[in-house]
């Protein structure tokens, strides 16, 4: 295992002293509870937006902390939940009078930690806390850490476009709702070239052969649909795109928001030729891209592989989505 | 060699249209010529920046077209120069009638070819061509491919900048006169986990024990200063930190811009475990962060590793720095 890390132990610590020191403008952390808060949290009269996860997905949660994104981010070890007592803490750090919505990738451990932090934030402080699950995965039903549908690329859709909902001054049943319509329109699906290894485990989460590359992959390295032999970038997308665009129909006038995510170690050249290709098939579906995002935005650490995520948007989900953004990873505001 | 690419001759072609198809917006492609355009190309009045070299180190360069940055890239086969015919081209393209600048990285073939290309340029329609090239690498003083240092990180930089400074309406030799002075404030240096695979080689272009990292790594895979042991990041980071600070003093009131670039296979939770560690290294050297860049900006395909970038700062190159730009690669304006 060769990483730029000090001890394994320490990673997740450190990576937080990275951010911190690298964008005090934008965020303050507790690094005590491993919590990413935007500078200025709480913002008062805003429904305030907190995410988490395991780490090793970077910039997802912490580098969507900012003014039209998140409000606060727990981090947990690498691909580890958070523990409740952070979320709770995190839900009142952001807490500006008018409620907090947890937005929580389908992972058994985030689920019911975010829910136990929910009631306790509530029990405690009164505050209203409500969640929306994201599981736009349409790999597979279950899987290692899931039942149902695993929460992947929709999620960072969901935090920008709530985000700007929250920014505008809805209530918190208007972003939840903002946040439950981007879930329900986003598919996404994965693929991997390599396996990644996790800091503390020292070897590979997964064996993948010379030759093989793994169809439906999770952003754990959770098993996918199946394993086939190395094939070009044409039939990968393929691959993907078939069981996305089989899950919901993506035509119609406003088109789409087509995001091809990089999941940590595939350099950003190999996914404009994927690009080419998922452009290429959505022209001859019918399905017409109003906006685009190429790049790693929700990573497994070192894994090479990409997947697709598709929005299906309307005027105002791409009003929100153009709205302005200002985090270490999504940025469109000076 | 598993990668997610088609024909490995066609990689450039169909990286360049899948550019093109995710960024409409921002970008226009001369496919026949491989230049990649600013949509509005070219702006009448303004000062043309070009820029360009081998492909595999996306976003640099045709990441970074758009407004506040370059009017056009030429982008050459992986790791080879763009042909003067295409930087001639590009030249004529974004002439907005006074001027143009090259930013050229000092790889020999690019500067040979940008000369080329604007002695061409001059003879065929009389448009004024001024150079910048950058070698802000310290590593070594001549390369596989270079005589002198090599040109690296501080080419962002310097591109983000003279951008701004062409945006405000400044002539052409204002234009280059704070390029160079951006070079001349730049210092870099690189290092390597791994090696990478050029598509058309097929095989790794230089070899690394499993054990084994490389210090001052071209962006090329050209040999650094030496090889050692895998070592803790914060080793790394003092062995690359110190022949920076050795080459220019970086303390003074207005304090450095801070770029920690990721080599394309390296995740981000990784480089802000290094920029933690350059952040300790900076305090401790007595030299003030004003603005800090995380992440893949200058890469060298799957490269694992990172490099680090300082650059001396005033009150005016902060200020360019700040401006708004809008470009697939980098983007702090609506």
């Amino acid at each position: 295992m060769k990483k730029l890390i000090n001890d394994p132990a320490d990673v997740v610590a450190e990576a937080l002293k990275g951010m911190a020191a690298a964008h005090p403008d934008l965020l303050r952390v507790d690094h005590e509870q491993r919590i990413v808060y935007r500078a200025d949290a709480p913002v008062q009269g805003k429904v305030g937006l907190v995410s988490g996860g395991g780490s090793g997905h970077e910039p997802l949660h912490g580098g969507f902390v900012g003014p039209g994104m998140l409000d606060a981010a727990c981090a947990g070890e690498v691909f580890t939940s958070p523990v409740p007592d952070q979320m709770m803490a995190a839900t009142r750090g952001v807490d500006g009078g008018v409620g907090v919505l947890h937005i929580v990738k389908n992972y058994t451990g985030d689920v019911m930690n975010f829910e136990m932090a929910a009631e306790m934030a509530a029990a405690e402080t009164g505050v209203e806390v409500v969640a929306v699950v994201t599981n736009d995965d349409v790999a597979v039903q279950d899987s290692l850490y899931t039942a149902g549908r695993r929460g992947v690329g929709g999620t960072v859709l969901v935090e920008k476009i709530a985000g700007a909902a929250a920014d505008e001054g809805r209530d918190l049943a208007g972003v939840a709702d903002v946040a439950r319509r981007v879930n329900d329109g986003a598919r996404s699906m994965g693929m991997a070239l390599t396996s990644c290894t996790v800091p503390a485990a020292g070897r590979p989460t997964f064996d993948l052969g010379e030759d093989e590359i793994e169809i439906g992959i999770g952003i754990h390295g959770e098993p996918g649909r199946r394993r086939v032999p190395a094939a070009p970038a044409r039939e990968v997308a393929e691959m993907i795109m078939e069981p996305i665009l089989a899950d919901l129909d993506f035509t119609g006038d406003d088109g789409v928001i087509a995001f091809v995510n990089g999941m940590g170690g595939t350099p950003l050249i190999e996914l404009y030729v994927v690009y080419n290709e998922v452009a290429t098939i959505l022209a001859k579906a019918g399905v017409s891209v109003a906006r685009s995002l190429v790049g790693p935005y929700i990573t497994s650490l070192e894994m090479a592989g990409c997947s697709v995520t598709l929005l299906k948007v309307d005027d105002e989900l791409l009003r929100l989505w153009d709205a302005p953004v200002k985090t270490p990873g999504l940025r469109w505001r000076a």
